[in-house]
């Protein structure tokens, strides 16, 4: 039985989603609960691989084990789980589905504080208290939007991902006073893909780099250049989409035929 | 030099605002800072004295020192203490200025989580599941209001606080979606007060108490009856309004003189 799990978690007290030795990540934890339930070991596979103090509100990872209601599933996990992982949604599916390579669209936000200091966003927003220039800042957001080779802003090698074309689908700038959200709504993003590109429209919005620099690395993609990349606890992974199970076994086809 | 100070704070890992033996407190916090900075012990007087796990976003209080740059001394301030506790503002004041005495009033709120679990929220509201009658519980809000003996909605007795009489000028139910907030404004509130409040009109929306109990409560103070003290996690202090300095005079002229 194959089950599809939706669920949030406070990034801070963990080493990142992915699990590691000598380290508290959210897997672990997770893969605990189901030993615990399942008297078995039970390994899950997720959408994305969130860094050390990375959030998320809807992360989605899947899981093969014997069948059991799904909604007391949920409740034995969330029995299990500490209080900063949250388990949403636990929903029986195909046996083809896959929480990774079945991803339409990944949404991230990024979360800035542009004002005094608030005690309840530690550890939850990026703090600034610099002047920003938030035309400047809108403009950089547009310039990301399309089809490009993000190979300027992303960490992974050419050789590890040859293929750096992603389709960025949303980039834009949420204000509410002093509170900034950078939205992102994407095909796919690389490595430090969603923290680069923030601390670029950032530097963008101190003055330290230009909208035009911010281009030539666009239309050049070139992985000698220094990139900055941001606090992670200023980031939420706020949802995946799914393609349909016809899109994803064309997907598949192609993948067999070698093609992307 | 009398100084006034307005700070923001997480309640979840202090037992409270006020100093104790052997627990963590946030005025040990403050007077542990004021000590490094003026090389000599402070005593601070606040507002109010939350309780352990409650919340501030406007805390108050003063305190004597020698003079300095009140910007420089919330910097100061702001570097010695921990990323929980934040402080907004330092203004000198007259030095007949008093943080308790002078209040006006004092505006809380409790927050209510009715929906799924939110790991954002986790010790910063009550959680519950239940199903709650919103508009039983703006009846139960609406009754509050005014002046009247809270006998019935406190935990000190008549002997430490032979006035139990306070004016509540505002006591609302504020929803958005699945989450509550429940807003009090008030001349002043007794131990426990806003808690017990609280508790009755969540018991009031999930059909436990009626608003005519509530309503003989209020009309019959009685102390023997149990209160349910719900969990402090929910609440906030919001904001502390002083009264002017001539009609802080004439409060103090009227107890002088016995009066209340």
């Amino acid at each position: 039985m194959r089950y599809k799990v939706t669920l949030a978690y406070v990034g801070t007290a963990y080493a990142g989603f992915q699990s590691q030795i000598n380290a508290r990540t959210i897997q672990d934890e997770i893969e605990r609960a189901l030993l615990t339930i399942f008297r078995k070991p039970v390994r899950i596979v997720s959408a994305s691989r969130t860094d050390q103090g990375v959030h998320a509100y809807g992360q989605v990872f899947h899981f093969d084990a014997p069948e059991k209601d799904p909604r007391k599933l949920k409740y034995s996990l969330n029995g299990l789980l500490p209080g900063d992982i949250h388990i949403n949604a636990v929903e029986p599916v195909s046996e083809e589905f896959h929480a990774r390579y079945q991803v339409r669209a990944k949404t991230y936000a990024y979360l800035i504080n542009n004002g005094e200091r608030d005690v309840f966003y530690e550890k939850r927003a990026f703090q600034c208290h610099y002047d920003l220039d938030y035309a400047k800042m809108e403009e950089c957001c547009e310039l990301f939007v399309g089809t490009h080779d993000f190979g300027s802003f992303n960490t992974s090698t050419y050789e590890e991902h040859p293929d750096q074309v992603r389709t960025i689908y949303v980039c834009r700038l949420v204000r509410r006073g002093d509170r900034l959200v950078l939205l992102f709504k994407g095909s796919g993003f690389l490595r430090h893909m969603v923290r680069i590109m923030t601390g670029m429209i950032f530097e963008v919005g101190r003055g330290k780099k230009t909208v035009a620099e911010v281009r030539e690395f666009l239309e050049h993609p070139c992985k000698s250049k220094r990139r900055y990349n941001i606090d992670p606890s200023g980031l939420y992974l706020l949802k995946i989409d799914y393609m349909n199970e016809e899109d994803y076994r064309l997907k598949k086809e192609r993948y067999l035929y070698g093609e992307r």
